[in-house]
This record gives structure tokens, C-alpha cells and sequence, in this order.
């Protein structure tokens, strides 16, 4: 079956469908670009262009209407992503959907279930899963390195804010920039947290108070192995884009440091020092968007489980929503207060 | 009066009362030596022998009474320094006294009461300020290099915890730990702190919750000027003494980490390797006991104040109770709840 | 003239072609790979089937007779470089070719004067112009970051020695591996070499000495305008590719360190360490090879010079040939006593 | 034996001579500082007074008349050293003297000759040896930790030229600046240097060339047990004092890098920085100072041979003639072809 050519579908033709779809164009064999659809036609037909996709759906009921596709790629923007991995599911293609699958518990639950009954393969986009970086530090977990983990700390921040209409949607900083951060403590730790205590703040830009969210956060975690893990994050680092991960372990610690277009350092008559770090997202990971399409593709093909599940995309969502309550109350929070509706037991069948 | 000899006694021959005996004998000019004492009258004698300490005295009373005696260093068990910082402030005694002042408010304060009242000068022996690393980052700060801080975060790791009598004693991890990091945190950011919440556990050795202590521990500040500054302690780093900041700020961030014996890289055939960090903490701090010694010596000879006073003193200890009390009832506490009998305001007087 | 399709052949199916093919085919937008041939058909057809290359020549001449063909690359053995620039240049075709481009002057300068009097354009692989790390040092260079040049150190070592019988043919070490850095010394500091002096050694295997080779150099550079540059080979780093640069100058130096699969550093209780650099030159250069035939492609269809002009490949070969008779005769050795059939002046014509 | 007190007098009271003093007043247990000579008497009653050294000679012959004293340090110009060396040792004195011994292999030899027919202790003023940094890339070869050495390269660059006053009785860059970076050699590879190429220039200051020394060079060493050296010398490096030494072995590398007064690092707007590595050779070998005094007294009072002998004062000497040759006449120069009074062999009697 991995001889078989993967044929796919993208919904949405904004920044993040592009790069999927010259990935998958370009960069991974054995997968043919079927058909790609935009409310913005004309951003469609360029990527369709550009990618060498024969068709451009005029909406994404059309787009998952071809019989032949066999995956579709979610990158639309969020208020859609649940209503499309269910129509998705529905239609019966595998999926990939960027995060976060929606705000609220209810409608993600509704997705993932469709996805569920549906039986088809459901991948989150969290791209920082497959950074050769964070996934050098899961490897010391994993094979015991550092020993038992103790303490977790993620660095975690943006060169600057976005413009305050796209914070206005965005759902928040907690499910907007520190879901990313949320997901990287699951997956390093290998566990749940249980509760979340936060310490946040306008800092940057007093404008993102007036949109009632928050700039600049320090996140702590327990999780149900012991584990004390923090989050810094802030909206705004001068120098670039900073993301970092520390673990102590009873054992050792591990640490990632930014990442460098180049590593030459010039010294001279006044300092030693060396250029930015890379300042975009898209250019600090670039290689792990390329890794999380190899990931999915491979996963469909063979037949694997995708390696970030819709539980993935889910618990991110309900640490952000734990996060929020606790900055708004001033105390810890449980997530078993956020998540009455179903337990993180049940979560778990869907994997 | 900077060429007038300095006379000094100590009280305390243990490990860090030789270690500033040391300083004044072979580091300092224009200091003498005039008395030491110690309940452990061989220890005592063997530092007079080594530095050339011309006195043993039988009793803290029979040093301090010793009438050319400028200033008393106190190097003695917590226990003893705050009614030691009475008895040398009743001397006339200019004084140095080894942090904390003591476990409790009251003790401190009738101590520095005693102090304001004799108009001498005391110093507490908190020498990390006079690390050169954190000199630099205090720079930072000042000069405004960082531009305004925001974060601030400290790792503060043991090499190892210490023995379970000590930690009996030892007031808990916040008074005998973590105090050199609040101490660190105020001189850094160059303000006050005004809430606390701790997340902390037993990680380490379980032995060490029998005795109703902590391990490891995330400490988060809150200061008035709206800095968000964490504390990451833990009593065991299986590789060293584990000492670093990093401090962001709107214009950008500042950050140290460990130091080394040496800075050789080591690349063999299976990792790129150098040797541990420095593991105790007089290795570490070397430099900066010679230069806090430097600093009170030159305080007292040219009547300037001392760069660490008794309010500095008095608050990390403040902050400590904080803590514990977070910890207990596992909620933020304002440092106005620990602090009711002597107002933040008032406490000023004591600079 | 940049929106048509530029049309390829490859001559040579082996580990370089099969990584050119890669990137013409999936990286590079508007490439379309017509041809490929190699005297192992097989090796040909699987490139071929892998890229979607349509047509397996059945010999040079045959790739070479493709009509709508507008460029090849040649990355066959060393000894097939010169005849094939002269069969393509006669063809018409512009030309990719691997280095070196001979072993003796004589060939390299009938294979040059055959893309003069062609008028097509040559590009030689030295692919390492177009690592990010040496670029930035090149720019230090142009700008004046660091002033005028002084000194230039190259450390280029291999993770280990190749195989005897490539060793016999490879043209020896000079024209082997320094040659990259002949190319480098050159690209970095913008001047000729007049003078070389060698230090030489087997060390790493004593079998390469039976076959008239070394395995360990220094080699000294004079430049025309005065920088003095050193050279340091050797045939085995134990802890992988060693790939460094530094230069000196009036105002400062520059360094570039190794590259790593990620930035990982682990403390444990008995070293500091980080995983070994890369120790394969296509992991290490990666980028480089892709930037490398961007560049090409850009220069053919954009109609500009190539970044890599046949005098750049001829020069190397040059100082390889000095390098060898200064390591025989144990003295200094200019470029002139090599290069007396064609004059450095008049070697420029080929630019 | 160790607990006597050992009775010293300085030579000397210039820059050096001061460290020393320094040293061995208040940092050095065990030792007492007698008398002190200068033909600057100013002088030396200035370190006389801060140092507590009793008397002030008038010249060294009166210095050296003491019939208490156990040994000098003669920290003299060097045009002083020889004859103070056979002064001393026809006085019975051990001796300790700054490099180098002599411009002229005559001079030493007599000095060296005195001292063995007096059977007093000499230690040469080689302090880098006794840098943390260096005893660790030592350690690395002695231990088998890198393998057989192959290559060793030193980096060896001074902030700026010392004044041309100095340069012209300095004995040149080679007896001046190389000699401590020949012993470098001598000491880190254990073994000794048979032919040494240079090449050298003017590049720094042109007024240099008008006293016939060079500012510039790259000095080419082969060992007897085939290890390669380079040394990269520099009159100006405009960030400061640059010290560093790379080994390659069989089985790995060991890299020292510069040292910092701190260890911190700026991300701000434009650059990661941090500030220039010490500037000055008493910052950054300060620490080394002490360790040679120390093993200088230690060898005198347990009666060990010293670490730095006096063939280890002549040999760099006798290698800087070969370099200052090799220059001159540009060609690699045999050690014995300057040796010749004196083969290697029979220098070893003298260890």
C-alpha cells in the first residue's frame, strides 16, 4: 500500500495551506494534490497554480465531494475547523486539521466523534512535535537520559503581538499561543497536567487590555506524575523568536536553545556577537511542517495511528481554558472543574 | 580615615567564618584580625593559628568586649544572629552578619531596632550580589540596556540536598534556600515583591517531607512595578551548582548560566563534551565573599552605607513566610498578610 | 525569460547526481529533467524512476543530442569532467560540472577555452560558496565588518578516510578534499594565492602513504594582498565532519563553528555534552546543494554570469598542484612555477 | 620541611615583580618576603611598604648578600636575567626568573651552567602553564582522553602592539610574544619540536617594520614524534586578548576558548552579544600567577625538581632563533641547525 499514491484535498489557501501544499508538492513523493478550494478564489487559484493542483473547488462541499481523494488538510480558519472535520469525517477522507480544533469543548467533542464514528484518521497540527529540537528532548524521557522527570520549563515567545483585530478572534492568548506550548508539556512529559496556576499581565501593548486578553503569562503545571512544569510566555521578544524547553530530571537536565540562521560569531572592538535568531515561525520550523506531512501521509498510507490525535488537539484546549479560569479567579485550577462533561478516562477511547 | 587600620572580630569558626577570616588575613589591607570565638574553641584556634588571629576568645561577650574592635563579623548558627546583632549594636559594634537574620519577624526587627539604634552599620551576608555575573545583569537593569523588565526567572539548583539534621534546623527550604534567590530577585529588579505563589514538592528524598520540608519548588513573584519573576529551586542537580537569570525586558534579555573550571570542549568519537559546572558553592561563589568583604570593609572605613542592609535583610525572610504560607494553603499570598506588624513603609526606616 | 521551463540533462547517476536530480525535481520550481545517463543503466533507470525523469540515455553522447535540451550536469567521475565540457560546449548545452574539473592544467584549460569559444556558461560544484556559514563570513569580509583581512584559518576535516581504492585515483589529497578549501580561501578573502608552503603527514593510516598520498596538512597561504591564510586537513575527525572558519581583520574576527542535527545540550552527573556535528558532508551541506542549483538555474535563465566561473575551477587545481610539489620539495612553492603556460592575467579572459 | 617558612627576595619591582610580591605576601601561607631591589628605589619601596617587605636593597648584589634567604625572583629587564641567574646560583639561592632567560644561547648556557654546578632550583617564568585552561588540554593528552596527538594549533593574539620603544629591545615577536606559545607547545605535546617554517608580516603597524620585527606569522612546528603545531600570532586583536589552543587527536579534540570577566549574554534588537573576553594578560592569567609562585615554593620547600626547568627556559629560545631564521630566509629551519653548540641531548642533562 505505500507504493499506492496518496491523493489529497486542501481547504484553505492562506499562509499555512501554501506551505502544506508545496510540501506535499514538492517535497514528499508519492502524493498527488487533487484539489484545493478558498473563500478568496483567487488565493486558491494561486497555490493551485503554483502547485500544479488540477482543480479549485468552489467550496469545500465540493472539494470533499471528489470521489478519488483520499485526505483532506484542514487550514481554513479556526470557527470552521470543527464544522469541516465533521464534514470530512463524514465523507470519509483522513484528516489533518491545523490547531485549535475549536474553542469550546462541546463542538471539539462533536468533532472527534464524527472522526470516531467515521473511523478515519485525525491529525492536529502541532508542528513543533517534529522539530528535531523538542524531539531530541522527548528522547531523553523516553530512554531515561535525564532520569525521572521533574521539573519542566518552555520558553515560549513571539517577536511581537499580532494585530489586535486578529487577537480580538483569536481566542485568547492561552488558546491561541500557549495551546502550542500546552500540547509541547503533554507530549515531552508524556502525562496530564491536572492543574494550572496562572500569573499573567499586560506588558506589551496596553491595547490587548482592552480586548480583554493578556500579553505576557507565566503558566505553572502539575501533572499527575508529580512533575512541576512552567510556561514564560510573552507576546513580544525584541530579538526574535524564542523557544526554548529545560528539563530537570533525577538524573541530568536537558536544553534547547534557539535556533540560528547561521552560527558565526564576529568579535569586535566592542562586543562578540553573533547574529538574530530566526525571527518567523515559519522559518524557525520550516523543517517540522515538512516532518508533520511526512508524518500524516505515511500514517494514512500504512495505516498507523497518526502520532498527534485528536485527544491531542483536545486536552490543549482544555488547558487553555483551565488557564484562563485561573488568571480571571487568581487560583489554581483543576482541569476536572473545566472538563465535568467527560472525563479525561473517557477522552482517552478517542485516541 | 581610608588609611586607618580596620579591626575586626569574628564570631563563628565554621566553614564560612574561616572563609572570611581567610579574606581579611590574606585578601584585604588594611584590615587586623583582632579576636575570633567559637563554642567549638579548637575550631576557633585553628583559624587564629592559619590567619594569624592574635585572641580566642571564651565567649561572644569576651569578643565583643574587646575595646579597639571596629566591627564583628557573625558566622555562628541562625539561631544566635539576631541576638548576637543586639549584643555587638550594644557594643557599638559595626556589623556583618550572615543571612538569615533569624526564622521570625520579631526576632529581626527587636535586631534591627537594636541596630538603628547604636547608628552602627550592618551588613548581611547575602555575597551574590557581588558575583560578577549578577553584577552584570544588575547593569542590564540600571542602565536600562534591557530596556523595562518584565520577567524575570531564576534557577537556583543544589548539587545535592543537605543532611536531614540540617534541614531540621535549617528553617525550610524558602528561609535557607530560596532567601539568597528573593535576595536576588529584589536586588535585581531593584523593587519589592508584593504577592507569592509556590508550587512546591518532595522530588528528591522522601525522608525530607517527614521532616515537613520541600525539595523542589516553582516560586512565582509578583513585584508593585507589575515584573513577573519565577524562582525554579530544586536541592538536587545531579551535574553541580546550578546558578543562572534571565531577565526580558522591552528592549530585550539578559541571560548568565553556569560557570566552569575551565571552558575546554572535549569532541570525541561519541559526544561533544566539557566538564561539570562548578558543584559547591564556595568554588562557584569564590570571588564574590572576597568582594563582599571588600564592600563592608570599605563601608565602615568610609562611613558610606552598606550595599546590603537590614531591611534587606528583613524581607527575603518576609518572603519566605510567604511561601510556606502558599505552599500550605496552596493559594497566592500578599506579602501585607505575613507583614501586618511592621508595614512595608515602615520598614523602610530601617535602609 | 524567468517564467520558461528550463530544460536538463544529467550525465552521471551516482550519490552527487542522484542528489542534483533530487532538488531539480522536487525543490526547484520551473526544472524539468529530461535526460539522465550513466554507464550503470541501472543507477540511471532508478533516478530516473524516482524523479520522473522521462528519458535513460543510453550514453553522454546520446544525452548530449537531446534537441530542447538547455543544460547539463556533469557528475560523472573526475577523469570524464574535461571531455564532457567539451562535448557539451560543443553542443551547446550550458554546464554543471562537479569538481575538479582535471587533474592537469592542460585538460582544464581545452575544456575551458571549448565554453569560451561556446559561449554557453560553466558552473563548477564547489557547493560550499553557498552554506549559509560561509556566506555570512564573506559578507564580513564585503561590508568591512571586521576591516581588512589578516588572517584566514580553515579546518576542514573529514569524519574518516575513504576507501583505498578511491584514495589511488582521487588525484591525492590536495586535489581531492583541499581543493574545496583552495575554492574557499579564495571565495572568502576576494584575492589570488601567490605562494603555498605544506606541512604533510600520514598519521591517520599508514596504507595511504603505500600509495603516494597523505592523510594530515597545514597549508600556508600567501595572498597577493598579503593575508596570510592556513589550511588544516586531515583525513579523520573522530567526532565527525569538521567544517570551521575564521578570519582575522583589522577591526575584528569572525568564526563559524560546526553544524549540529539539533541544539540539544544534556548535563548529567558526569559531563556536559551535546551530540556529535554532522558527520556526512551531504547532511552538513545540504542546503548548500539545493542553493547551489538555484544559483545555476538562475544564472541560465536570467542569462547572468555563473557564481562559480571556470577560472574558479581551474585556480583550485592550480594551488593543488603547488600544494603537491611544495609538500615533495619541502619549500615554498609559487603558483607561477605551476602555472606557466597560462598566466594568472591571462586566466581572468575565462571569468 | 613543609612548615618552614620560606624567606624570599624579588629582583624586580616593576609590573611582574609587584604580582609576585602581592602573591606571596597575601596569598601564599608560609612565606616571608625579605627584601626587595630596584634600580627604580621609588619603586621599590612602594611595593616594600604595600607588600610589608622589610628591606629595600640597594642594588642585587646587597639583595642577594641575605644570608637568610632562601630564594629570588629575579623580575628584572631581561638583558639582567643571565648574569642574575649565575649571581644568584653562585649565591646558593634557588632561583625563579622570568622568560626568557636570554636573546643568546651563550647566555644561557652560562646561566644554566651556574645553576647546575650550584645545584639550586630554576623555575622559568612560564605561567600560562599553570592556566587552568591549558593543564586541562594537558590532562587531556597525558590521560589518552584525545588519542595520539596529531595537529595542535595556538592562537595567540595580543589586544595591540606594546610601544616601539619596547619592540626594539624586546628580542623581537618570536623572543618576545612566541616564546610563551613555544613552551605552550613544548608542554601540551610533551615532546620536542625538530623544524619550524614561518610565515610572517607586517600588517599591524608599518612602524614595526622599521625596527625589523614583525607583527604577524604563522609559525609551522614539526615534532620529533610527528605532531604538527601551528601557532597563529597577532599583535592586535581588536576584541582583546585572544588564547586559545586546539589539539587533534586519534581520537578526538580538545578546544579552549577565551576567558570572560562575565558570562553574560544580551539579546537585544539588532544582536546576541555579550562584552569582550579580558583584555589585559594579568586579568586573564591571573589566577595562573599564583599557581606558578605556589609550585615554585612548593618545589623549593619539599625539594622537588620545579615544573619549568631551565631546559624549558632555553628551549623556546632556541626555537624562536629557528623562527626568527626560517623568516629570514624563507625556508623551514632544523632546530639543531641553530643548536649546535649544545645538542639536544646534552640540553636534557640539564632538566
Amino acid at each position: 500500500m505505500s507504493q499506492r499514491v496518496l491523493k489529497v484535498g486542501i481547504l484553505g489557501a492562506g499562509r499555512i495551506g501554501r506551505v502544506h501544499a508545496e510540501t506535499l508538492a514538492f517535497r514528499l513523493p508519492g502524493v498527488k494534490l487533487l484539489a484545493i478550494s478558498d473563500v478568496n478564489t483567487q488565493a486558491a487559484r494561486q497555490v493551485a497554480e503554483r502547485c500544479g493542483i488540477p482543480i479549485v473547488a468552489d467550496s469545500s462541499a465540493q472539494l470533499l465531494a471528489q470521489p478519488d481523494m483520499d485526505a483532506v488538510l484542514i487550514c481554513s480558519p479556526t470557527d470552521t475547523h470543527a464544522s469541516l472535520i465533521e464534514q470530512a469525517a463524514n465523507s470519509g477522507k483522513h484528516i489533518f486539521c491545523e490547531k485549535p480544533i475549536a474553542f469550546n469543548l462541546e463542538q471539539i467533542d462533536r468533532a472527534l466523534d464524527a472522526v470516531h464514528n467515521a473511523g478515519v484518521k485525525l491529525q492536529i497540527g502541532f508542528n513543533r512535535r517534529f522539530d528535531a529540537n523538542f524531539a531530541r528532548v522527548r528522547q531523553a524521557v523516553t530512554t531515561g537520559e535525564i532520569g525521572d522527570p521533574m521539573r519542566l520549563h518552555i520558553v515560549s515567545r513571539d517577536p511581537a503581538p499580532p494585530p489586535l483585530s486578529y487577537i480580538r478572534v483569536s481566542g485568547g492568548i492561552f488558546m491561541d499561543m500557549t495551546i502550542h506550548d500546552f500540547d509541547m508539556a503533554r507530549y515531552l512529559i508524556g502525562d496530564e497536567v491536572e492543574e494550572i496556576y496562572v500569573s499573567g499581565a499586560v506588558m506589551v501593548d496596553p491595547e490587548i487590555k482592552t480586548v480583554g486578553d493578556l500579553d505576557t503569562a507565566v503558566i505553572l503545571l502539575r501533572f499527575r506524575n508529580g512533575v512541576i512544569g512552567s510556561i514564560d510566555n510573552s507576546r513580544r521578544a525584541p530579538y526574535g523568536y524564542d523557544q526554548r524547553v529545560e528539563i530537570l530530571g533525577s538524573a541530568g537536565k536537558i536544553e534547547t536553545s534557539n535556533r540560528y540562521p547561521t552560527n558565526a560569531v564576529i568579535s569586535s572592538a566592542t562586543s562578540v556577537y553573533k547574529d538574530l535568531p530566526f525571527n518567523f515561525f515559519m522559518d524557525r520550523y520550516a523543517e517540522s511542517y515538512i516532518e508533520e506531512m511526512r508524518s500524516f501521509v505515511d500514517a494514512v498510507r500504512e495505516n498507523r495511528p497518526t502520532l498527534v490525535s485528536g485527544v491531542d488537539g483536545r486536552m490543549p484546549a482544555v488547558m487553555a481554558l483551565a488557564a484562563r479560569r485561573s488568571h480571571d479567579e487568581r487560583r489554581p485550577v483543576r482541569l476536572e472543574e473545566i472538563d465535568s462533561a467527560m472525563s479525561l478516562a473517557e477522552a482517552l477511547k478517542h485516541r
